[in-house]
């Protein structure tokens, strides 16, 4: 947000309300400028994801314009050239307008049109030839289109480069958890209180199948997402933009991207008026976000103790922790991802109400729904990625301890049913609660084994809490 | 919520806690009645898709029950029956406990196994056979189980049958006025300022798009939504489950409801443990809110007047507007489908705030999840049909307006460039902005035709704004 | 919603806008019917608490009006004693209206209109005058600011006399467990992990603090969110309203309620185009219900087990749990009371969006915004009580088992520092943490006092748990 | 995020897990790297103000310590200044952790500590003392109570020193605009269909009031979010904290902000497990910015046109507009306030959500719930100032426009019921819609003045738009 150049030394620059101070050193222009004085709010610009999409846009729109002969063929490959430059990465300090500006994102349509038109204007100095950010870069496309296109171009490469691949990897690890652990059996917990057994690995598998899920409620919202409204330019009609240019360009971004998902939009008047392709996905993102808050959670808590809590698992250690209180380890990952989801959950809530607001032509909020979407892709797909490989893992069952609450939990008692009948079993069970002894225990105890009610076999067998976890009874 | 019986006229049911009071003619037994009494709440029942989606289940499993032998097929045949008639919804009243409750549903999914238990008993009374809650309506399924595949079945069966047949109907109306508005040019607006030119029929299509594109989104949850944990009993494993329990009862449920799109949940762990399902049914949900809000207000605003506002649409007059001012007739059904958006928004947050509550084995805020989706569902589908029948084909354009308005937007300047030079068309736009005169009167002023700059004709075929629409320059 | 009297029986009733059948038993009249037939929407109409403020603002009005000669004093006696009897719920069936109607609640006003000059019409009839809902019952007002005086006076009333005392009741209750619990040391935990010691009475004693601290921040918002509108009729200047109009309604409402908080809103303008004391209040009452989640979900993880849990506190048993698992018991209303916190969560943020889309003169998501608002004020009041008498009342703590866990803690070694160094200490720990004793049985067989490193006095004192709690070294 | 030190360059750091490359220039030493490498999530940090509160409580506690005796004067001042340093904002760039790491902040905790303690210990150098992050810097805190005292020390200073102001600024310019449009009629607008006159002074003023409330709202919640939770230590007990630690602190830092609403935590219990005065607070600024999302709208709504849209004021021109629309200029600053309120809703869910997820002891959404208050405070404080300055005061009412749309509204005909009768009124009313004139105009040419029922003068006093909006008839 920063402009590198030197303080105080300014060249001016001209817009058709005027003169405006521009830092000598700055690639962009005067409405990128009049922008950077109008809206000092966030400090913040837009995502690096969506300035390489606006950088992947004005290159294929100018290497669509130079084949259909809108500009000629020199123009059109300097301005593909800048722009590539863009998409790369390689200005980003240029862009300094905020993410909260004017509504269609035209000041950062029009602060890509300027870097590009200055830095096509140099590699062509030579030739004489000037280039224009309005009649040049921006030919064929008005940011009504153009801006949205960007969003949903960027929306969807992250989802599907970078969320997508993140949840899969982490769903692979659960998967290899979930066969390391098969055998691990432990107290199923509904309410919080004890239940029939089940196995670690279960649970484990339990959590891949959210995320696999996840990845598969991404890739359904895809193909909504990828409708690009290039093409439409001021209102949805097309008006000043060739035939086929919006399909034209969408060709070339999906070969740019390998991103077969993309599409030019099937209604542009939709596709300019409302932006419920953004609000869907991040809907979807959120559901993502719901599913990894009870993965982080629920291993947070098997991992609780050492000595007062649940102590199932061990996670492992990153960092120290308390100063106060020496060798106390916390689940420092899990934390940061419930708090990833409690931000996904809040820029969804930002997204919607913006996607609400649309009015007629346009939805003014674009900037912001950008911000957001795009924010909350990254900081899932890094919360996926961190969970999986430095908590789930190392993480380390204790076997011991959770066979111990397996069958200590009062629940394991419904099999005895059969051999010392339902009340006997209820009492077996209140004692079992009262003593901290297992059902075990106090069936021996009992001498029930002794008088013959059921051999130490058939007890052993009754009790097998991880046959439990397989048990379907016929 | 409240009882009918006779006030003080009870009987006494017992339940393993003891002796519990219920009023005389309650249909209801012990653990119903705890529950009215520990939950005095919100003074709402579960949704009547709820109760319905209770019986049918009830009903399918005691179908199978008696198939496989779990129960005998005189006492499976009177409990089916029963449901039967809970799903008809012959017995709703008795159906008294509250939707805040026991997170799991257990006390509704006991309110419908007593229901069943007392109707299937007195069926049953001249055989002898007695009928319990417990072993025999609820033989094989756990709460857990149970209770989530209520919520899903009905949750399916609301947005299959319910509300994208809604949308649809909509999105015909949409159509139809498409067809009748294709010409009913009009100025476009974007940041709610003159634009160029649109059709009411193109604005309409888009809203028709936006609506089908709704109901495509419900249409991709179906998948994940209709997956039903039966057969997972208390934690997912399916302990005290017969083999096939839970799929045989998924079929049984297609027939009867024609609802191909139900399954077996492929992962029971998952489907028990998370609610990600409804959490992503009530995003793409709340999609489609924020769709019918946009949707609702563009058409309030162009019917906003009939003197100070837009007046581009008349809306139908569907009843008496203020007291203090006569003849005002306001756009109500806009303004309920508005406030039907912002509550489907409301329930679409609690439901993902609660999706991500789950702990292990179990998420305990089941009911209120349910009662937040199936209410969205039910207010859409109702917001939707009103909009298409109240508003939508009873509209009429102002079709001289749209077209005053349309030749009066300064941006209809822009085709003229090529004739009279960018300068002079500024100049023209100014004049017309300031005098309130349109583009051609002002050109005609100039004498830009007496001048033979251009002829009438080719100053017409420039302004000719519906064209402009349709225009796409090559 | 549904209407009592003999199906297909009506009456004939006219309104502006021509003859309306009117079902013959129904003390409402044309207007409502039209909104009956208008909004088939959610089968729920205004809360209860509204229909009071209904009366209570007629019959406010017609003393007024009375009063000051706009009605004539048997006039005004007949409408005021019709709306006591709105007032008392006498009619409340009579209120058909669904919630989701026109946005200004015109509908809702006009049926109480309506009901009132029939009450008043049918008290009169010996006397020949006619009693008219717009000219009389209305006199003086408009929806505008009749429906928001409503909301505000229900909300108001809903909060000081519902919610706080029930959050007065509850934070009592807390206080109470506090002095009961005040040694009964315990781990503390933070991040779950075992933290140093702190009391049972001391996280009571917070609970307590939380709730008290949720009245303060409700009596905080009443002063703006029972600033009352009424007196500004049509648009907020007040047209048709006699002078002092407002204030002399909102002296009389004050009378009748005792709610001192209640004044003439101060901008009649702001208080009618602006609903924002609302959404003020939501907030307020979102805090509320942030507070009781955390507080129900530290009960029920306290609670949990009994064997595979942290097992502090048994939970009264209040109805028996699974069927499947025998003596299960859940902590129900700890969830209720998480689900009613959600439910509110999402209400705030219905209203929160419903309060920003207010337009010049008027919001029109008012109805929604009274009955989110007024709901979350039930539901938490409930909430409140439900956990004071049913949960905190009779929780019991397991004393034994929380003194081991403060001592098992392996954070309790801190203060040993000063006699073994930091060393020994970490390696004190460590062995405890491996071999689950406690810090004190580690430091014996150590043979640390034997070899006088410390006395047994001094180990114990060092070690005394419950002195770490009240412990500040100085 | 990113460290400038020459890459490659590392020293090697120790903690009690072990070595740690450090960037060689880093101030920050080993717990801060490892946050580094262990939260590669948002590439964000902390927020500048909550960095500098972190300064001012390391200063704070200092001093203290140095006056107690906890560390000597020599020391307790060099940490002190360096303290001061950091607070100035000199070492921004050394503070590189994520914003999304440990859930109780003390990562950032100690980076705060590791920076002092370097930049102190070179102060020192000479003298050969060291200075001890834990030992040291921290002497007498806890993470625990440090963190969430820095951000309700941060969001206290930027709501009474930032938002506030902002707001103040902001009514002021409207209480001016007020009192300049105070003659200008307009029509109102009820459900946006013409209504009685209203002023545009009114309507500004109604704004004012609204914003004034903001303030007003956000004073109220001041002594909340002013409760500082130093001195509890790790759980609220203050263990190790020597008496009157916390108070002494909070002395300092009242002296050092001039914040006297700053306070120590009544209970340190509360103050430490639960974090609901950033939820309070954060609702509050999330009605402010509903209030500035309605009066953005509506600026926007006002200024739509210039010639298809309401158009009753003109806003200040800002920056060009469409490049392909010549001369559209849009109303960016409102609709980048309008962002900003979206932005702050979502925070606000954020915040929430977070809110309710605290456990026992601990808050571990810490972090992210001090990113979204102390973002929206400063974005909402921004926003307010650019819609004072760029807007408010430059906007110009269309005084005849306004004066003929009030005089066109069909309202307008109430006052002539007396002259004419509610019927001729209603047909005037009727005729003057159809034809597109003023009620003047008909009543005119119907010849009812010429004929006697009214005179000029009668009808021109009933009729008068301005006094309308100032009459209550008595």
């Amino acid at each position: 947000m920063t402009t590198d150049s030197d303080a105080g030394q300014f060249r001016i620059e001209h817009d058709t309300m005027g003169e405006v101070q521009v830092p000598v050193d700055a690639l962009w222009r005067a409405q990128t400028q009049r922008a950077v004085q109008n809206f000092p709010i966030s400090g913040r610009g837009l995502e690096r994801s969506q300035i390489r999409a606006l950088g992947l846009v004005k290159g294929a729109a100018a290497r669509v314009n130079g084949r259909i002969g809108v500009l000629g063929q020199q123009l059109a490959d300097a301005i593909a050239a800048a722009a590539d430059e863009v998409a790369a990465g390689q200005h980003d300090s240029h862009f300094p307008v905020d993410v909260f500006q004017t509504g269609s994102g035209t000041s950062s349509n029009m602060n890509a049109n300027e870097v590009i038109a200055t830095l096509a204007g140099r590699a062509l100095s030579s030739t004489g030839e000037s280039v224009h950010p309005n009649d040049h870069v921006n030919a064929s496309q008005s940011s009504n289109d153009v801006f949205p296109t960007t969003i949903h171009l960027a929306a969807t490469e992250a989802v599907a480069t970078d969320v997508i691949p993140a949840l899969e990897h982490l769903a692979t690890a659960l998967r290899r958890r979930a066969a390391d652990w098969a055998d691990v059996v432990k107290a199923g917990r509904t309410h919080l209180m004890d239940a029939v057994p089940i196995t670690l690995g279960q649970e484990a598998g339990g959590w891949a199948t959210q995320t696999e899920y996840g990845a598969a409620r991404l890739r359904d919202v895809l193909p909504r997402l990828g409708q690009l409204p290039i093409g439409g330019t001021a209102v949805g009609t097309g008006l000043n933009a060739p035939d086929g240019f919006g399909a034209a360009v969408v060709e070339e971004l999906r070969a740019a991207t390998g991103l077969d998902v993309l599409s030019e939009a099937a209604d542009h008047i939709e596709a300019q008026g409302a932006r419920d392709g953004l609000v869907e996905a991040s809907g979807a993102l959120r559901t993502v976000a719901v599913s990894l808050f009870k993965i982080a959670n629920d291993i947070r808590w098997l991992g609780s103790g050492p000595r007062t809590g649940l102590a199932e698992l061990h996670l492992p250690d990153l960092q120290p922790g308390s100063s106060i209180m020496p060798g106390k380890v916390n689940p420092v990952i899990c934390e940061a991802t419930m708090m990833v989801a409690a931000q996904v959950i809040g820029n969804d809530a930002t997204v919607a109400f913006s996607g609400s607001q649309g009015n007629l032509e346009l939805n003014v909020m674009m900037p912001v729904m950008a911000r957001n979407v795009l924010e909350s892709a990254r900081l899932l797909a890094a919360a996926a990625r961190l969970l999986a490989d430095k908590v789930v893992d190392g993480a380390e069952a204790d076997v011991e301890r959770t066979r111990e609450y397996a069958e200590s939990s009062p629940s394991v008692v419904t099999p005895l049913n059969s051999y010392l009948g339902y009340e006997e079993a209820a009492s077996i069970a209140k004692q079992s609660l009262k003593e901290r002894k297992t059902i075990r225990e106090v069936v021996l105890e009992r001498g029930h084994v002794e008088n013959g009610k059921l051999t130490l076999e058939q007890l052993d067998s009754a009790l097998d809490v991880l046959a439990m976890t397989q048990r379907r009874s016929g």
